[in-house]
């Protein structure tokens, strides 16, 4: 998907075909990354950004009636949803595809394939390597998701570093656990640095925190800084979901093994090669 | 237009044309479809999803001077205001087709269009049927449009079933009886499902009330249910505009006689031929 | 540009490239008028209608950020921001093209651009020409670069006619005197009218205003109507970066010399070569 250029016949193998976002959450990111991976392979995009404030939702409209009414008009569509299981309950009546782009609290299976495409572009393999999750790991949606699927691989070592508010629930502790992944909860981030091949950075989410204080605290205990990157291998990378705040800071940007950008990139591609399996290899 | 398919010459019929929509007022579903007809055909969209709140609209500019300046980059457009009117006073003003997609109590001529062309789909025929129409018909814009439109046809026999304070009003009484289309007023529903070829169901509009003890009594009145559609004859078909809230339930859904979604994905088709012949066939 | 036609090899130039809008202040009309550029030459569109409201920069990214990320969808990118520089800081991170629409109080350089392409194509050159500039002329964005565009042609004389608590600043003022560019305040709107080749109008914007009586008075006092019409040369024209609101009448809009709406036509094909120049010809 990579090598798909303007004017080719790849760049044209959805032409005629329709994507609909359906957005009830903003996500500018997932969004335009959808819909260039749409028109990357010639297709077209109708696009909602606000599907719950404009749509006949505010008119009483269930997700499912919008879904099938929706699927009248479109050959696929990509939903986002503030509830968990709304893609599941749009897929039970659609007769088109439904994409989840991340349903409320419950998974963001795109994000967590595109993490996992990075991993292998960047360290070439996704067995036998050692992860470093950082940051809101009680609330991040995409350290939870790839926790899950990193389970799959061999060998793989996991360590959690976060404030103690924030920390790795025991759900995703009891099922790694069960398929046999080894996993350590951690407190100093260096050492941590200085033996992963990834270091998966994100973010501290304000809106989860009813006390300030408690935000600026934990917001700052563990910052990847130029002076961290010194700790960490030649071969490692630093990964984050994105948008980031301050957690990574500016001057590590131009850092080789700073990953972010690339792995934002890698999205267009996963989702390329997802919409191409749902509408033309069908 | 139900035929065209991905990558056909049919598909193309646009290619290289603009239209743009203007919605002062949401409406999902209605500029989805005219933004899916127009994709089918190969045509381009540019979508203001609110443009209202947006646009020059907010620094005082007139709709009149809105169209001036968008029809320079657009073939044809969209107009969904909440003044009755706006569409005509666009289409004074410009040198490029206006498609009216609903002026606030006016008149939303494609759902007519796309209503006519469901009734010939699923009935055979316009002329010689009985239709029952049900819900808010004092405010609802869809069957006001209706009734007009099937008084060119011959035979046609109407039934108004309203809750006391949404009633047909009489302008549009004596508009059927100046042209001799027979009409009615029932309050037994079900005598009424036995008797037509179509019932046509209509949302009771909250914001129309302002008292919400009687909202609650008029939504409640006339709902269509599974029993309910044991009164229908074999041949007769359930249509509504949608969205609809609680006045069809939902296991009324998989009756083939419920043709709700059809009708949805019927505005489509509809609204390809209104631009093939506004823009390609002039 | 303005002869390029569906379905022609022009029409295709930008197939398979994206340009994504990034507008943080809303404006329709620009918005529109890049997109469909880039429609009328091929192209695909990402549309980001209100990014500040929805996009992850209200969870706190930077706009650097939001740049590198986009760039990894888009082949270029249409920005606009409500601080001035921000296009600048956008280009110095960004490996695609970034085009300025508007960067609050500071430039607004394709306006500028469609403005010196009407007064050449109505007036047939931009040497030796009279320029007439009225309204809010401190505020205003688009006659500030205005003057600067004009300080490189030969022999251009400008009049500024503006109320006394919007007159032209003192900086551009010294910018034309340093460049040699003749300029003079005038009062008498009729007096410049029958001298100029070109009456530029423009908006007083209320929201500069903190005192309405001072705003109701600004805005009053030089309209431009049917009987100042009469002194204007048979060769001038009237322009006006629209949206106007009640400084020229309207009836005024059907004499040829009001040339306001071909001025807005006009930003599609300066917009549409920007694109092919960024894109096509690099």
């Amino acid at each position: 998907m990579e090598k798909v250029r303007p004017g080719t016949p790849e760049a044209r193998v959805l032409e005629g075909y329709i994507m609909s976002t359906l957005f009830y959450e903003p996500s500018t990111r997932t969004r335009l990354s959808f819909e260039s991976a749409m028109a990357r392979l010639g297709g077209t995009v109708l696009s909602t950004e606000s599907a719950g404030e404009y749509s006949s939702a505010a008119k009483g409209e269930t997700l499912e009636d919008t879904v099938r009414t929706v699927e009248g008009y479109a050959d696929c569509i990509v939903i986002r949803h503030f509830q968990e299981g709304a893609a599941k309950r749009a897929a039970a009546v659609a007769s088109v595809p439904i994409l989840n782009a991340g349903d409320g609290p419950g998974q963001h299976p795109t994000q967590a394939l595109l993490d996992l495409y990075t991993i292998q572009r960047e360290i070439g393999r996704l067995n036998d390597i050692k992860v470093g999750m950082i940051g809101d790991l009680a609330n991040g949606r995409t350290v939870r998701s790839l926790c899950m699927c990193l389970s799959m691989y061999d060998n793989v070592q996991l360590y959690f570093v976060a404030p103690d508010v924030v920390r790795m629930r025991d759900d995703i502790k009891e099922y790694l656990t069960a398929r046999g992944v080894k996993w350590t909860e951690v407190t100093d981030l260096r050492e941590v640095a200085a033996d992963v091949d990834v270091l998966y950075q994100t973010r501290i989410q304000r809106e989860r925190f009813s006390n300030m204080d408690e935000y600026n605290a934990a917001r700052g205990k563990y910052i990847i800084d130029k002076e961290l990157m010194s700790h960490l291998q030649r071969h490692a990378v630093v990964m984050h979901p994105l948008p980031r705040v301050d957690e990574i800071t500016v001057d590590v940007d131009s850092d080789p093994r700073a990953a972010y950008f690339r792995q934002a990139r890698n999205g267009l591609y996963v989702r390329m090669a997802l919409l191409k399996l749902c509408l033309a290899d069908r």
